[in-house]
């Protein structure tokens, strides 16, 4: 777990799953060898950001060489843990839940959705993707009995407050926030906001008229 | 189309789908004025933040009254855009593609993908909620046909640098990238990338050991 140890800005983080999809890519293709200044032009960032992004992980490419791309290949997996399993809840098994829970992707990056909670008694008691869904009445018991430390929220946007305070209390430490709403909590937890219509406004802004 | 023409920078629009979200609530709850503090509150973002954000789109509170609710949901949708409808493609109808055709909360934020793209036999020619999936060779013709003006790409990541120029010159204007693949392209396009499985990255990262 040492590869959890370095403290690596946001922005960087953010690049690395970039750089991981590089060199996956090369190393299938059987290049042994790949200069920061090859995945610069792979990729459209800068050389120099990319030697200094590897640097926090401690990976460093050698003079004329380059990064052996096997290595920088499991330096980069291990740090972003998507080889990891990490067990989650759903919160919201509508219609993004539902999708989440379908997409093998997350699996592949470490991301096992065990069981979904809802209210809606359509939902409630049958299986999303052979997961259970349970009444959200049962989440302490069930969080503590299946291991769960993160929770994925898609539920409607007027309940993400009270949901995320209801996971917090029930031991999570990680909420991965799909509503617009913005969480706020005092308590020591990871919250990542992935507003994706946020990011269907930005787009449809920036779109050629 | 005049509410597109005021500049407003990126982060600013994140923050947009925020408020919208906090305003239809209070709206839902009969409130008729709100203020920039109240809203602040809710959504753990600064006050002044708030107003100089709504500012970008002239939309101005009255002293001591604060912002009338109604006036403050419609300025923010028209802005956003999300009560317009936005005709795209879905290339790749692999299990996140598949997903997102899934999630009807993108029709509710004016994103309505009315066909899919695949290589794979197995997918090509049947249909992924209701909606066709073409061979990618159909491309051209089918999103001059269908009048598709946004390419939401989830192919495998080897695949997307081509998948992109593909979608450009069949004359796609907006690429909304689920992939780790960082695009670039000379052409006017607007790209958006949502790299969820970065933020699965960031999150692991962050949660308390």
């Amino acid at each position: 777990m040492e590869n959890h140890e370095p403290y690596v800005p946001e922005p960087a983080i953010y690049r690395l799953p970039w750089y991981l999809a590089c060199v996956s890519r090369l190393r299938a293709q059987g290049v042994e060898y790949v200069s920061s200044t090859a995945i610069s032009h792979q990729l459209n960032v800068d050389a120099s950001q990319i030697a200094k992004d590897l640097s926090y992980l401690n990976i460093k490419g050698k003079t004329r060489i380059g990064y052996e791309v096997r290595g920088l290949e499991k330096g980069l997996l291990d740090f972003l843990g998507f080889e990891r399993v990490h067990k989650a809840v759903m919160m919201g098994v509508g219609s993004l839940g539902a999708a989440l829970m379908a997409d093998s992707g997350l699996s592949r990056y470490g991301l096992d959705i065990v069981a979904g909670f809802d209210v809606n008694p359509d939902v409630v008691g049958t299986s999303a993707c052979d997961k259970p869904v349970y009444h959200i009445s049962e989440l302490d018991q069930r969080v503590m009995e299946l291991g769960a430390e993160i929770a994925v929220i898609a539920v409607p946007v007027e309940s993400c407050a009270e949901v995320a305070e209801l996971c917090v209390r029930a031991g999570i430490k990680a909420l991965w926030n799909f509503t617009p709403f913005h969480i706020k909590t005092s308590a020591d937890v990871a919250i990542q906001n992935t507003s994706i219509y946020a990011h269907l406004a930005v787009m449809y802004n920036r779109m050629p008229k």
